[in-house]
């Protein structure tokens, strides 16, 4: 740290994403990335033509692909934002809503970076632990006096409230935002965009990263109320105007044109969740309930970290954390089938060796 | 405005970018763009098989691209970090070293996303006039008590300090942050990237936006002491730690690869500053010494705003600013010779009407 940096970042602890080694390849489970590329018609849009107009300014409102996304979600482009990365939202949001000492709550066990952020900004966050089984009691996000924000389904639990549950909370909270993180909805979770007219609160977030499979292009949007979205506009005109390249526009534009492959994906992704999930259960795993692109999943026969360690002796990497409540469990991403062959093969190799 | 977004953001009026009209085709002089395409070997790494890759995170930490500006400029891949594009880096400094009631100083003609910056962080900020011929009087800049922004060249005047005044400033502000941004350095400025070694509170900031054609790729870097630097990562740790997309990570490599492209563009460039300097002296117009990839104008005859607007008519976009004491000016982005005949012509006609 210099001198010169502002003391109340002196002592704030950056966000740690999951860990890229270059030593090897490894079979790589622990970002949660999508297995399948892109669909063909986002490939085809990264092109030759493209990449010479790199010389030119991308579109500081992306106005082709707002207006692509608001209709495949049946709201208007006033009502959208993109953004690079739903972190880069995400940020915005603790900025606007939840900053210099005002209250925002989030879960316990939930996205990490949620504290992160709040610890940026300044806010005076408390958690809500989830239940002994990991899931959320909705009840306990009812009537608060700060910005609520939820990850639907959760992570890394993979745990989704009912769009009933959601509705409570948006009811219970008129004066505070929260915000939905529906990073993972795609893989089963019925998502709360369609509340976004009826509730001026709501804010959901979603990303491309997931189950359109670009993480790698970093775009996210949020959809919600018109002051809403017009806040989080005045936030990114005020920081990054330019904040998504030409590239990712035209790749996303191309992705919502060819949404069916991509829905294709997370079914093919969701049948190899349940696959796995019975596999780690025969092993005697405990395995949450998950409505995402991972099963979060624990043994009493090998600790959590030594799996991990393990594993990623043996190529093949997970995510571990170290928190208290969930040190005991490993967030594996669902890749190929043939993925999860092997990773149950090497996981059946280790608990036999134990 | 939403109901929920923090007061201190009411009255924040956000930056406001060159204008993209979509009506129709424009020889566009507005947003200092280059004229010319990336380097063929920057186009070519944006290919299939990186776009099929985009399934995957970027590297958070950019390390090829990293350790190939770091060789370009002579300094270790601890000096450097990448950004999405400069404005995402002059807000991480705002934040960092100016944020919450800190003094900083910058020109009262420059760069008008400082005074944003400065606005949304809460910075006690102050601007330092220009001299009445639009040059920077460097010693207004020595033995200040806040953090220092400084574009050289300036921007919209074009106008260029010296490395030995540079060094002054910096010298005499040695409990300060001293931010030089040099996007448009390639066009005939020295560097103070030299200066890095000798002093821990220079922080340099370049852009692949204007000499390397690639505005719409959006990439910035800043090369500074490894503390600062450090500050910075944590920084963009703590908001958005994948900030920039795998295509523009690749392209930007080739790019530092085929350096002598863009080496002889910007030669181009400054001959053809050079020939629309003197053609609008011809035509009576004052005309600042630019050492950036536009120039700052104006004439006697007719008004910066109307020759902005009758321009417009006309198929040619330049950038007008209404603040006070650069009115009368406009600011002309240096296109391909072609292009400048036609608005030198134009100009003709419009100064012909008159």
């Amino acid at each position: 740290m210099s001198k010169f940096l502002d003391k109340r970042y002196s002592s704030l602890a950056a966000y740690v994403p999951g860990e890229q080694p270059q030593d090897k390849q490894y079979i790589k489970l622990n970002t949660n990335e999508s297995p399948y590329p892109p669909s063909p018609e986002t490939v085809a849009a990264v092109n030759k033509s493209e990449a010479e107009l790199l010389r030119l300014y991308p579109d500081p409102d992306g106005r082709v692909l707002t207006k692509k996304i608001a209709d495949l979600y049946g709201v208007g482009t006033e009502n959208v934002i993109l953004v690079n990365g739903s972190d880069d939202i995400l940020n915005f949001a603790f900025m606007a809503f939840g900053a210099n000492g005002r209250k925002t709550y989030f879960a316990d066990i939930t996205y990490g970076f949620y504290s992160v952020f709040a610890n940026l900004h300044g806010s005076d966050y408390k958690t809500i632990p989830l239940e002994d089984d990991f899931t959320i009691d909705y009840k306990r996000f009812c009537n608060l006096d700060g910005a609520v924000f939820i990850a639907n389904p959760n992570a890394p639990t993979g745990i989704a409230l009912g769009l009933d549950e959601i509705e409570e909370i948006l009811k219970t909270n008129p004066d505070n935002v929260v915000v939905v993180d529906e990073a993972y909805v795609d893989f089963g979770t019925e998502s709360a965009v369609k509340l976004v007219s009826k509730y001026e609160n709501l804010l959901v977030v979603q990303t491309f990263s997931k189950s359109r499979s670009m993480a790698g292009a970093r775009l996210g949007f949020a959809i919600g109320n018109k002051e809403l979205i017009g806040d989080l506009h005045k936030l990114r005109y005020s920081t990054n105007p330019y904040n998504i390249n030409r590239l990712t526009l035209v790749a996303g534009a191309a992705a919502i044109d060819s949404q069916s492959y991509y829905t294709e994906n997370c079914k093919r992704i969701e049948k190899t969740r349940e696959f796995t999930t019975n596999e780690l259960e025969k092993l005697g795993f405990r395995v949450l309930p998950s409505k995402a692109n991972f099963v979060f999943a624990e043994s009493d026969t090998v600790s959590g970290e030594e799996l991990y360690l393990k594993l990623k002796e043996m190529g093949v990497l997970v995510r571990h954390f170290t928190s208290d409540r969930i040190k005991n469990f490993n967030r594996i991403t669902i890749g190929t089938p043939e993925q999860m062959h092997i990773l149950i093969d090497k996981i059946k190799e280790i608990m036999e060796a134990v």
